[in-house]
Parts: C-alpha cells; structure tokens; sequence
C-alpha cells in the first residue's frame, strides 16, 4: 500500500432516489464529522438531507481529497465521468456486488478506517473522450468510463453503419448496433453482447457489433490510442448514441461518432484484497 | 410434383416504394393476360399503376388461384400475414437472393411458365398468433411468419422480462429483449442472436434472449403448440412489441404477450429443386 | 399422475467404482426386500456386493419392472442404452442435480414410497440409432441417449467433413469436430459447443459443429425422422467417434457415421413435480 | 517505407511435401542469382532441389538478409520460430490468401522487386514463451507465434483445468482446453473458439477456454508481460499441449504450462499497402 496525504476533506455522492442511500450518506457523514475531516455533498444529496449534514459543494472545483460514491456501479459511473481526474473515488455498494464499488454495506466502516489510515492504493481507469459529430448542427462532447453505444430503438428494423480504425476502413455491415468499451466497460454491455473480458489495466479498446447480420463479424480489441470511428450509413428509425447507459443523443444518417482514449483517468479507490478475478467468480458465478 | 388446379385469378403484389417492382409488376399482367389469366392487385399496387394492367381487388377475400409478390422477403411476409391460408404465394426476388423469395429475376419467366403448367409444390410453413394482453387497455392480435420481439429502445438501459412456457415459470431475466420465432423467421433476426437454424418444416418455436445479462440463458426451441408468454416486468424506457419486423406496438410494465403456432399456415409456391440447404449455403456463404 | 402395475422385481446398479453407490444399493435392496420386492443386480454391482443383498442378473432379459440407477447422469446414460425400452429406469443422483437422475439423496426413500405407490409417470426419452459404416472393414452399431460426437484427437489440426440430411448436401467444412444429439442430450456436450437447448419432448436432432473455421455453420435443427451423416473427408491424425461419451471407435478418412431416431425409446420414471425448466434453472444458475 | 540495408544473402524454405512450393523456389532463386543475390536454402528444401539452386544452411546460422518463405502461414508459423528475431521473414503465400503470407503467387516478383529496392516495412510481431513444468519428467520449453492449446483426445470425455495469472487463481474449469494465444494467432484458433480479433501490435494475450461447462466463462485478455499459468487438474483420457498446431507433447494430471510473452519477436516482411482491416474482410467475408 503507497503513501497517501492526509484525507481531510470528504465528499459524499448518494444514489438518486434511494431512501437507503441518504441514510448511509448521514451516517458517514457523522462518523467522518467525528474523525475531524470537512464533509460537503453534492447539489443533489444535500438537497435530500438537512444542511448540517455536510456543505453542498461543486465537487469537481471543491478541492477534495476523496469522494465517497453510495449507491452501485451505476452512480460510481456518472461520478466518475463529473470527476475526471480529480479526488479519488470511494464506491460503496449498497446492493448487490459491483465490478467498480467493491466495498460493501458490512464492510464499510473497517474500509473507511483504514483509508482513513492511508492504506489503500489508487487503481487507474482509463476513460474515453466520444466526439458526436453531427451532419448536421452542433458537436457534442461525452466522456466514458464504460462505454459509448449506437443502437436502434426498439423497432425490428435494423441499421447500417461504417467502421473506421485511425482512418482506415475495417467494414460497413447491419445490426442493432455497435458497443465501444474501455476494459472497465468491457464486462457491462460488451459482455453480453459476445465481447470478450479485458483486465482492467489494459491500454485496449474492444468493438462489439450488436446482434450483427455477418455472422463473421466478431469483436475486435484496438490499442486505445486507436480512434474508432462510426457513422451511421442508413437507418429507417430512431438511432441513439448511449455513453455509459447515462448520457445520449439522437443519431440520424450521416452523423459520426469518435471515440478515442482521454487524456482524464479515473482514480479508483483499492482498499481490500481482492483481486479483478476475484470479483469476476463471484459475479460470473465460476466455480473454483 | 402435385396435382394441381388450372391457375386463372392470379393477383401482384409489388414491393411498396419501388419503380422495379411495378415495371416487372406490368409485365407480368401483361404475360400473364396473354396466357388467359385474370389480373388483379392488391390496393396499393393498383394505385401506382394504369387501370388496364388489373383490377384493384381486396386480395383475401378475391378467392385467387395465386398470388406473385414482386420485391424481397419484407414484402413476402407482409403479403403472408395478409393471405393467411388463403392462395398460394410465389415470391419473386428483385434485389438479392431470399430465404423466402427463392424466384430470382432471371428465372422469373421460366419459373411462371412451370408453375403455370401445375409443376410446382406447396409449401406449408407455421405461422403464429402474437396476442397483446396489456395491463391496462385494447387486447390486440398480430399473426406472424417470422417472428414476435420484444426490445428495448436505442438508450443503453436493460429491461426485465420473465417467460413462462405454457403456465411454467422459465426464468426472469434483464436484456435487450427477446425474440420468439418460428422455423422461417429462424434465419432472420433469431439467427443475429445466437439461436440456431431451425429446419423450416419442424413443429417448433425458438425462444433465443437478446443480449442477456445472465450469460448462461440460452436459446430454447420448444414445441410450437406451446404457449409462450412473456411479461414485462420492469422497464425505465420505451419498450415495443414488433411483429416480422413490421408491425407494432408499445408495451408497459406488466404487459403480456402471448405466442402460439396458428391454425393459419402460410402457403408458398416451390418452383424450383433448390433444397433449403443451398438456399443457406449461398446466403452464409458457406463453402463446399 | 397415471396407473402403473405393481412394481416387484426391481434391477439395481451401482455406479462403477464409488462406494457410496454400493453401499446405498445395499441399503435400497435391504429396504425393497423389506417391501416385498425381488431385487436383481447387474454383474458388475453383484460381484461387489455380497449375494444376498440380490441375484444378478441379466438386466435387459430380466423382465423387471423397473431399474433404480444409482449414480450420475453417466451411470443413467450407460443403463438406458442397455435397456432401450425396457423396463423404466429411475435414477438416483448420489453427487450433484443432474439432467437425468431427478431424485436426490435426501429424496431417495420418500420417492421410492411414491413410486412403488404407483405414483409416478412415464416420460419418454427419444434415443439414436448411430451407425459406423466404415471406408473399409465391419460396420457397427451404437445406441445412444444423449449424442454422437466426431471429433479430433488433442493434437491441434483440424479435420474435415462434410454433412449432408436426408441424402441432400448440407455442407462440408472444417472444424474440431461435430456434435449430433437428442433434445435429452442438448444440455449436455451441444450446450458447450454454442447448441440451443432442445424441450425434451420435441421429435428433433440438432447438429452443432465444434469449433468451426466457417464463422457462419451454426447449429441446426432438423426433424429426428431425419437421417443425419458425416463424412470424414480428410484428417492429418486420429478421429474418434463417440456415443453418449462413453463408447466410441476409430474414424479413418471416408468412414460415414449416420444418425437417426431409432424405434427404441428410453423410459424415465418421473416422480417429483419439478419441470424442466426447474431443472435448467438450477443447473445453469438462472435467477428469478 | 523506411531505409533498409541492401538484401544479399537470401534464405528460401519451400513448403513440406509441395511440388509447387520447390518449383517457385527454384524460379526465386534463378531470379534472385540474377540480381546478384547469394540463394541459401534449409536443409529440406536443399534436400529436394539440385545444388546449382543454392547453398543449404542453417538458416538461423547463417547470417541471413531476409528469408522467403514459400507455402502457407502453416510453413511460416514454423520458420518463424525458428528464426526468432534473426532475418526478416516474407512469406508468399501459393495457396489461399493468408493472416501471415499476404503475397499472393501473382504479385510476387512485383513485390521482390519492391523488397530488393528497400521499399518495404518490417512488422514486428510478438512471440510467446511457453515451458512445459511436468509434474514428473524434463521441464520442456517451446516458442509459439500463434498460440498454445491445451486439449483432450477425441472420445468426449473433459478434462479439468486451473488457471492463473501472475500467480493469482482466476478460476478453475471443465472444458474440451484451453487456446492462450498472441495477437497474431488471436484470427487463428481462438476465432473458431468464439475469442475475439487483436490488433497486432498489441502488448496483450488472449485465453480462450475450448467449449467450457461453466458457460459464464468467456475469453479474457491480459497484458502480454502476464504470466499465464494452466494446470491439468484431473483427466480420464490423453491429454496435449500443442504448439502453433505444429509441435506438442502429452500432459498428464499435475502437469503445468506456463505461457508470457518472449523477448524474441517474429519479423515480418510488409511490401504492400494492405492493411490488417483489408486481410480480414477477404478472410473473414465481410461486406462493405
């Protein structure tokens, strides 16, 4: 475990809309007031508790040294992509077992207790810069920790788009659509779409068709300094580009979407043992 | 080859929206007229054309000998749901080779000239009754020839279904959706899915998960007098019912649907001795 | 649940080599002979088992009324090719839930009250006729329950082979191997190789290639009246045909396998309420 | 294109067994002689070949400018093991279009000549160190640019494996084996196994499971500095590690293979603009 400065100034993320999630949030907030550190909230959790819970802060300016994220992957994840690469994040998953929030409800005060100590490590996570570049209108910039996602709505028809690679063409095919994951991605969407698990430290993208009609098209793993590039070729219906399942926009014929590693890395806070392939026995439930 | 009636009352069916069908479309009246048929057309048709190329009739119920559907698949199985076990249907392919339109444009004349004579073979193939039991509102029916799916729209987010198998509890699961096919529609979009190819004269239905979290949830092909139905369970985004890929409708929280083999049997014109098995060979371009 | 005639000369066998097999049919023989029952032992549990616990016996020519199999699925598997439609086999799974063998240990003596009650069903299993017509030498013949599996020796060429249903070319391709199955054995090798699971009650066989090179040769289903063969076409090392995993033969380039529904079907005693789907459910780790 | 010294002494390998293999490469080394080049041939070539045609060496040895290699990606899999990072290696390719050989028999004296002008680019590609830890008996230690396979005989019994990386479990499994391949071979074995396509320049290793039981488990890709560790846990039959589909040796309970990234690495010659995008969508029959 590295050396660490002090953590004195906290803040805390509840998930949206969980009654459990506030209530964890205030505890923590007390346990923390009791440890001496400065406790602030985001607009939308200090909206939800009483104000001397903690100060509603903006948290990507607040000069933090730690954000606590309560909820599940899902909320880590829009964090996450507010963050960049400021304060560290701490996910507590109040639910079932995540792949980003690894501390869980029982384990939440011994984990604090000994981040609190310094012992912990920061995991780095690669994000993605996604560039939506419209025929037509303004661009539009998303940032990815998971993945950026072109699909069709809910229509059985099917659309046409163009894949390219740093320029160069690799196919024009049909399907539902097209997943482009970092590894931190790699075991959400592109997983159930036939995508292979990337560890977690690869510099790799991974391309995933979705429900393609060329049975031969398979998912293909790039450097992620590689900029993939897809524009949609044709579609008889409404076409979205999804960034982390969070974030979207309407694609119509003609747009591209660029999708290439950000210079922003997420920071992961590591304060237990486990291993990656650890948590992925117990969520993939492998024997063994 | 069968024993079959003299073929007087053909009616034409041309693919919506496309100058080639309708120019083949008026020389096939006319060969036909030529040969002492009686022409006529489906509404649509006889809208994009002159009056002497055939009267405008309400194809079921104009007790045809034959209906010639002039375009692609799509087309066919518009006209199929339409038809039900009324005349038979001769599919004939103006763009690419079809699973169900296996009369290409050059073998067209030849082809008409066979089946003309009654050297031509019916083909039955299953259709389905979709049934839409909404949790609040109008019952709806759909028939199908290829196949009922349930989907998600273009945001990332999964939807919950659970699917029983006449009353038994299968399983519940979150996914993109779910597809419910019969052994025609196999090829199609089950096929982009995982499932398998089902040989179009089996008595079965193929249930194949779209994307599903559970990565062991598998394609399950079942008899096709089985009742299927699907629930949806939980859903935070627009949800469809699609029919063959062209008809639809919205489903919400707590909406059944329910798909069983029809009494209705589509009825396809086999003029030529390609097997099933080369039909798959040139559209997988398998080899050998 | 149906009539059945009174159960008293019941056959058991032990799984080769497990003494918790032998010693449970000690104990179901002394609790059957306590019941009235005959009890006869295939030679090879006799010979392990002192000879009052039961005679031994030629189990197909005994004209029993039932068979109880203590073991596994294999232990079944090797029972039912043996009997075909003999007397009805109840399997008793001493390790984990398995496809076959429903009734676990916990259950063995409250089933076996029900089933000598008369309470229980019949469920018919369709088995295989597997025949090995050799380029050169003596042809033979298997049954199987589960599947016939081509397939290379360990070393990592590949070899070819081409399939053909009913007399009419499907196609030929190179691969590890083939799998062809019933919808019993579907769950079993077939699921491995990317198979759908088969309801065991359809009339059906389903082909799946092992590991092909042609990305698009996917598994097909075709009706169990149909006769299925592979030829092996070139091979640069051993190649083995193989029946329910556990009889098999050597193929030299030319052998022919063909495959088809035989006139023998297997009979498994059924005696809890659980459904298929049940069973799946548990052995595949589906949730809700 | 970078500069690259003047190309004089030139290796030939002919392909094993192929009678056009030897005849280009006695009109390669005719044409070579003529440029001023000194013709060098391994020994089975030079075995089958008059003496005029050129010197036999050991390649490897013999302080080479470039070796030609004239047959299939099979025959370049093994000269480039043997050549590890000695000469560059260009492979013409006298059969179908392949991975490793892309000039075809009509483009290759164009492409000589382009290569003897200096107008070509070396490709690097990383090899694999893969040693054999038996559990009893000599520790063996092989190099692979494709892959190492770990799989059983033919008769469909399974075997039993552990897996590591970096000393760390990730999971235990049965399965038909294993395939831990590079990038290079990542469009090889592991395709057919459902693994997915790596870019070859990538720093990254592929582990793909052969038909698993436990159907979560999915290929996984890891940095190429990993070590890759798989133990044979239990086995009823023959067992093989192969290696490139070439070299190989048995493997028995308790034996270990362990699989990380060589300092050796193949040296490809590239004297066309096709890109890897382009090979794939002519191997791979991708439209577009």
């Amino acid at each position: 475990m590295n050396d660490h400065p002090v953590l004195r100034r906290i803040g805390l993320v509840a998930k949206r809309g969980s009654r459990e999630a506030l209530a964890t949030t205030r505890e923590v907030a007390e346990w923390l007031g009791r440890r001496g550190c400065e406790v602030f909230l985001d607009g939308a959790t200090a909206a939800e508790l009483p104000p001397q819970v903690g100060a509603a802060a903006d948290l990507p300016a607040a000069n933090l040294d730690l954000v606590i994220v309560l909820g599940g992957d899902g909320t880590l994840l829009s964090v996450a992509r507010l963050m960049g690469d400021g304060a560290p994040l701490l996910g507590v998953n109040l639910g079932r077992l995540g792949f980003l929030t690894e501390v869980g409800r029982t384990e939440l005060y011994p984990s604090l207790v000994e981040v609190l100590a310094g012992r912990f490590e920061i995991e780095e996570r690669g994000m993605a810069d996604v560039d939506f570049r419209p025929a037509a209108g303004e661009p539009r910039s998303f940032r990815a920790l998971n993945d950026a996602v072109i699909a069709k709505s809910a229509v059985a028809r099917i659309i046409e788009l163009s894949l390219s690679v740093d320029g160069r063409p690799v196919t024009r095919y049909r399907a539902d659509g097209l997943i482009v994951s970092t590894p931190t991605g790699s075991t959400a969407y592109n997983l159930s779409a036939g995508g292979p698990i990337l560890h977690p430290a690869l510099g790799v993208t991974v391309i995933a068709p979705i429900c393609p009609h060329t049975l031969t098209l398979r998912p293909i793993v790039v450097p992620d300094t590689a900029e993939v590039e897809a524009v949609l070729e044709s579609a008889q219906e409404l076409v979205h580009l999804t960034v982390d399942g969070q974030e979207w926009t309407d694609l119509a014929v003609g747009d591209r979407v660029r999708y290439r590693r950000s210079s922003v890395t997420a920071r992961l806070v590591r304060a237990s043992e486990r291993t990656f392939w650890e948590t992925l026995r117990g969520k993939l439930g492998w024997g063994g």
